[in-house]
């Protein structure tokens, strides 16, 4: 039951995990261990699998949280002397601009508004005219606003004109399929805490390997070099320096559970059936959602804020998380809104009482409607 | 009671930790919550007062290893056109030479052998010849050997030329004194999972606020760009990107262990008897430490290979692995070795069991005695 001590998360992650992926964590073990190792190259094969990598892919695993593998991933494949185009809906989209701007690495964004998918045409059109873009950056569900991109027609355009693709899969990846044999991408970097349900702190670039045994001596750090990582990882099957070792315990029981759900079609499965639930209830009470249904993906829904003056966020927020539910503040800059998320270790009776919740709260603030201005 | 499944890790981390400290991780907690940022802030407080900071020093953190601490500490904090003079007598001072170089930083080290504390008036004549030098980075306790340099008369030298100090304090740092007020210095880098007794996965700076402030720019990352990291939680009281949320937890819990049992000094003192055990015990056995006993850290202790031809480590490994107890391979260049770990959540008991494995399975090998050639 969710309390104000152990509130269920709606958020993008960190999420509510299972109890058994934190019992997991209540094992300390040495990081040059046998029993580590082992239990380290096991997470590493599953992930490749995930999206069907086996034959061409490896996982290299960084310790932090995403953006760290998104720099690393950045840093490590985008050569001094390449060029990265990045589509931009969104702050993680731009979030991959700033780090190319202090990797001092050429780039150029096309960008659409954070409710406006990629622009496929524009993206063709834009490496037709410049040979010199090496590299193609893109976000595959924008947590800014819940957007869904179209990412196996960028991976198709990106192929045809033989340029490289790295994905943010961060939020999509364990929920939604991308399979390295359909859709071709060079990288993407995603994160155990998010549809996998593992805990935050490790991280991982799924990276084409012939593309990484190329890219020694790209990196401008040494922590955030996939290249030295997966050499080191090669030769000794250790990590470079300390992994979080109970945070990895976490995402190999969590991988367990995600296979007995049937995988990525069973985990996604549950998502969109949350996500259902959560538009359809908050629809009937007036909320409107920032994005038509064909662009929202299962992973977290912005609402637009009420137009009614009685409703105030942070007290909404705060009544809510009383009743034992945290939901997110929002981040889109075009309009005030909010979100909540739609994964973790939850299902249709949490988002029933998630819902119950909002709407007693409403009820409490005097908002009649969540309709928007 | 050890057991294979669950050993005693003599190692320098991760580490055994207390029960208590892996249970403050069987709870998910929102990463822009209130409860977490109350938590989060906390730890931060208690950082900065175990170095008697608090007018004078912030702590920021990173995600990740120590060696992410230190990447971003150096990064951040030596400008593109100062330079660094590192001390160097093992693995670590040469990991900050090599991340100065991926940084393209001009460097100048002093090295001494891995046996030998850092020479301090070779420090002096060294800043007096080179005016260029603008900052100095000194290891306070080596972990490759075990040394304890002379980091209070190190930084008495680094002052008195007006340079600035940056100290990577990994393995030392809660055990072994280092007040900001007595011995100045600029910043310093350590981790969760050392001393601390925390688990790995986050690890820490802690800087002069002044000297912070004017880095703005520096780092030539996103993520280990600690100006950032600080402007933004000054800002906001949140972390720029996901914080690991149960590790955090972890360390919250472990610092209020580590008052609990006295502070630094109270968790040096058990960490020095854990050491005398180790060292008088193993020298019973014929086995000889590296060092002296006047620069042995009470941390991890190096140990000469034995000569007797039956010891074959990943064999004495093994066996104590089986029994319990996980032990760490050596990394001197200069000779065969291995080391054992005096810290974690450990004491005299465990110290003298592993010690009467250590007797056990050198009979069980037939070696006679642990004397190097």
């Amino acid at each position: 039951m969710p309390s104000a001590d152990e509130p269920i998360l709606l958020t993008p992650g960190p999420l509510t995990t299972s109890r058994t992926v934190k019992e997991a964590m209540l094992r300390d073990m040495g990081s040059r261990d046998r029993a580590f190792l082992a239990l380290d190259a096991e997470v590493r094969r599953r992930l490749v699998a995930l999206v069907g990598g086996e034959d061409s892919h490896v996982c290299v695993p960084i310790q932090g949280s995403g953006t760290f593998a998104v720099e690393a991933m950045l840093g490590t494949l985008v050569p001094p002397d390449g060029k990265l185009l990045v589509l931009a809906n969104g702050a993680y989209g731009e979030r991959m601009v700033r780090i190319a701007a202090i990797h001092r690495r050429r780039c150029f964004v096309l960008r659409t508004p954070e409710d406006v998918p990629n622009d496929v045409v524009a993206l063709a059109q834009t490496l037709e005219r410049d040979p010199e873009i090496t590299h193609v950056a893109a976000v595959h569900c924008e947590t800014t606003s819940g957007l869904l991109n179209p990412i196996e027609r960028i991976a198709e355009v990106v192929a045809r004109h033989r340029r490289r693709l790295l994905v943010d899969a961060m939020s999509s990846f364990g929920a939604l399929p991308l399979d390295a044999r359909a859709t071709p991408f060079e990288a993407l970097a995603a994160s155990a805490n998010k549809c996998l349900e593992g805990v935050p702190g490790v991280a991982f670039v799924i990276v084409r390997r012939d593309g990484l045994l190329a890219a020694e001596g790209n990196a401008p750090s040494l922590c955030l070099d996939l290249f030295d990582q997966y050499a080191a990882m090669e030769k000794t099957g250790q990590w470079r320096f300390t992994p979080p070792t109970h945070v990895i315990a976490a995402l190999s029981q969590a991988l367990r559970e995600h296979e007995r759900e049937g995988g990525v079609s069973g985990r996604g499965a549950r998502y969109r059936a949350n996500c259902r639930l959560l538009v359809d209830g908050m629809r009937e009470m007036g909320f409107v959602p920032l994005l038509p249904d064909e662009l929202q993906a299962p992973i977290i829904v912005t609402f637009r804020m009420p137009a009614d003056p009685r409703f105030v966020f942070e007290e909404f927020y705060d009544r809510l998380r009383a009743r034992g539910f945290a939901i997110y503040p929002g981040k889109l800059t075009v309009a005030p809104s909010f979100r909540i998320g739609c994964i973790g270790h939850i299902g249709a009776a949490e988002m029933r009482a998630a819902l119950a919740a909002i709407r007693e709260v409403l009820a409490e603030m005097g908002v009649a409607s969540g309709r928007p201005a």
